[in-house]
Parts: structure tokens; sequence; C-alpha cells
């Protein structure tokens, strides 16, 4: 089929199931939190999954090239991201399986309805408020800083659409780990099991996965460092894998 | 001078300014994680320092040895560990920077008196209540279980006992994390640094070290991984340097 793509995008292959994405460098492209987040999470035989923020749609394409879950929905706010989106869908033939969905965070649950997801995942803005944000409107602004949601309004929203037991899968900072894990409590999602991300081995995580549970006793799995770098521009094996290459 | 060591004791060398402790191996011995502990504990020059639940005194005594901190004491509830510390104190000949009081962790703050110490330390119990023990009033019961103190009456009284801006230093199993962090925050007690422990680089952790701040704003900072073996019985050289050799 022949791909429409607008000015300044381009095409990028996923590397999984022949799976493609229309991205545009000067707005946001994903990152390796996406990939590894799309790696961390699990999402079972019919399980229906809502994406918080989902941008140009990576997590749900990955997600559904990745799991066996039933349906997968991408909610985002930025027209212009939801378009790619729904564009990358339809050049992968995945309307049956993704919906993508433009509309605020803040009201996720209303959206949706409550209980309405086996599995959440979010890969919010990093950043606190906009300090010494020019342009605190810009695509990239929007995806890296809290400007338009805060992490109460993903983790509340999480709360109200997951059903009992089901599933929150977040990337983060670490610098924003105790902050996170206390508001995670605080919404009734119990974090279940925690890997940090090493670029290389003997430095400090630039990454934090979390996987919460709606409900439940408070007790976690830590997983095994994950660990980027072999060396300067060589992955360890394992984001080999997880990249699907 | 001449050790008088009572019936089952022995004297173990502590690889630290010639430094040696008193042990009973039936009751209960100092393990790894007070080592790293008293690695990743800071105490500065002139500095106050209380260890909760001391046992044998290990963690005084390897803190006198490595920070420039003004005195220490340890709290210990069980009679006869604290007068093996009381003892591997004498031996040791450190009577003027090293305190060893027999009390209740959970009378701490009332022991010592609100905002008494710049840093607090523990090494507590690890698992929760005490089910499946058939005697809980056994030293190592009491060391490992929340017997007769929960990880609630440490942060609680840690809290209490620092003043403004000091800090609390732990170490515990990575299963209760969320729980932790949770209470400490609840405690006003900010954590701001942290440390998984991995057994072996492709493990995972079997102990978590944490600085939290008395007072303060939410922002962490998760150090690189230590790792404890290269290979089965080779420790990484990280290791060998905590512990002195």
């Amino acid at each position: 089929m022949t791909t429409k793509l607008k000015d300044g995008e381009r095409l990028d292959d996923l590397q999984r199931n022949g799976y493609q994405i229309i991205q545009n460098p000067n707005k946001f492209c994903f990152g390796m939190d996406a990939v590894l987040l799309s790696g961390f999470a699990r999402v079972k035989k019919g399980e229906r999954a809502l994406d918080l923020g989902t941008g140009t749609g990576i997590i749900p394409i990955l997600l559904r090239g990745k799991t066996p879950g039933r349906d997968f929905t991408g909610l985002e706010i930025q027209e212009e991201s939801a378009d790619m989106a729904r564009r990358s869908v339809e050049l992968n033939g995945l309307q049956d399986s993704i919906s993508i969905v433009q509309g605020d965070i803040k009201e996720a649950a209303s959206v949706f309805g409550a209980a309405s997801f086996d599995v959440v995942t979010c890969n919010p803005p990093y950043m606190t408020g906009n300090h010494g944000l020019v342009n605190p409107d810009l695509p990239k602004a929007i995806a890296r800083h809290e400007v338009l949601c805060t992490f109460e309004d993903v983790a509340r929203e999480a709360a109200k659409i997951l059903r009992s037991g089901g599933r929150f899968y977040l990337v983060h900072r670490p610098f924003r780990l105790a902050e996170i894990i206390t508001m995670l409590v605080s919404c009734r999602l119990e974090p279940k099991r925690m890997q940090l991300v090493y670029p290389y081995v003997d430095r400090e995580p630039n990454m934090v996965l979390l996987e919460a549970s709606r409900g439940g006793r408070s007790r976690m799995t830590v997983e095994k460092p994950l660990i980027v770098y072999k060396e300067p521009g060589v992955y360890m094996d394992e984001i080999y894998d997880i990249y699907g290459y």
C-alpha cells in the first residue's frame, strides 16, 4: 500500500512483524523507554490494554506485535500525534485490534468508564512543571514535562480505569521513585515488580520500569538489573532481544 | 589485653583498624548486610550517630573505624547481645566514642530525646510477624523477624530522634521496598539515595540500602548497582574495598 507521509514525517521500521511507524523528528520520536516498557508489560490472552498519552502509538503497536492481548487502545491529547498514530495503525493493517482516541488523560476514566481495562500502560512526561520552558505548548515540551497532566493525574485515572487485579505498567526516571511509589500506593495501585535500567553496569540507572496491581497486598519483586550497553555503541544481548532484532 | 570470652563465644577480626568483635554463632552473627550498611552510611566530622537494634555492636564499631563522626551509640534490647557489644567496645579500647545502651527501639525517642542525633542507622528484622516461628523469643528470631518491633516503630522513632536534615540509613529486603518507602515518607523521612545489592549481575537483588533525610523535598538518587560476586566464591573488588581487605 502507498503511505501518504505529511511534511516533515518519516517512516521507521519497528523490527517486529514488519510493522512500521510514522514519526516526525521535529515534533517527537519514541525512545528506548517506550520499547523497554513494551517489553516489560505483560498483556495476556484476551486482555484489553489502554496506553495513556500514546503519542505516535508506539506502545499499542509494539504490544500488538508482542503479546496475545485482544485489543489495544491509545489515548492521546495532541491532534497531530493522534493523527499520525491512526495512520500508522492503518499502515500496518491493525484497525481491528488498535484504536486511537484523542482525549485528555485527566478525563480518561470518564471517557472509557471505570474498571474497563485489564492493563494500563504509560510513558508519562518525566519532568515536573514547566519551569524554564520557553514554549510549553510545543509537542516535545508536552511529552517531556508535566504541562498538561501530572503523575498524580496519571495514577488516579489508571486506578479508576483498571479492573480489580488489573495491572499498570509505567516507565519513569529513578529520581522520582519515592514520589511515584507513594502516589501509586495512595491510589491503591500496589507496586509488584520493578526493574532498574542502567546504561552501563557501573553507572546510575536512568530509567525505572514498574508494574503495579489494582489492589492487593504490599510485596514486590525487584528484577535483575537491565543493562543497556556492553560498550559504547554495542547493546547487551537482552536489549537486542527486546528490540526484536 | 586478655579477652574473656564466655561459653560459645568467639572473637572475629573486622579487617579494619585491627578491630575485633565478640560473637556467638549459636545466637546471632553479623552478616554482609551490616558491613554494606556501614559502607553506605555517611557520618560526617563531629556528628553523632545512633544504631537502632545494634546486636553485637558491629555497626557502631565499623562506623567508628570508617568515619570521622564524634560519637556512636548502639541501642539493643537483648541483654546478652548488649553485654557482648559492650565487651567488644572495651576490647577495642573505644569506650570514649562508643556507648551501648540496653533498651527498646519502640521507646528510643524517649530514651535519647527528640532531635538528639545527626545520623540514625538500622539493620532491622526483615521478616514480618512471627508466623511459623517455633521459638519467637530466641535471639535469632528477634533479629530476623518483627517480633519485638515493626518497621513502623523503627521509622517513627528514627524520625523523632533525628534533627531536622539528619539522615537515616537502613538496609532491608527489596520485596518490602514499596512499604518501606511509603512508611518513610509518611514519617517525613524523605528517601534521598538508594542502592540495590545484586548477588550476581544477572540475579535479582537481595538487599536494598536506603538513605532518607529528616524533612526535605522528594528527589532521590539511585546509585549504580552494587554487585557482590564476580563468580562463585570471588567477590567484586568493591566488596573487598568495603570489607577493608
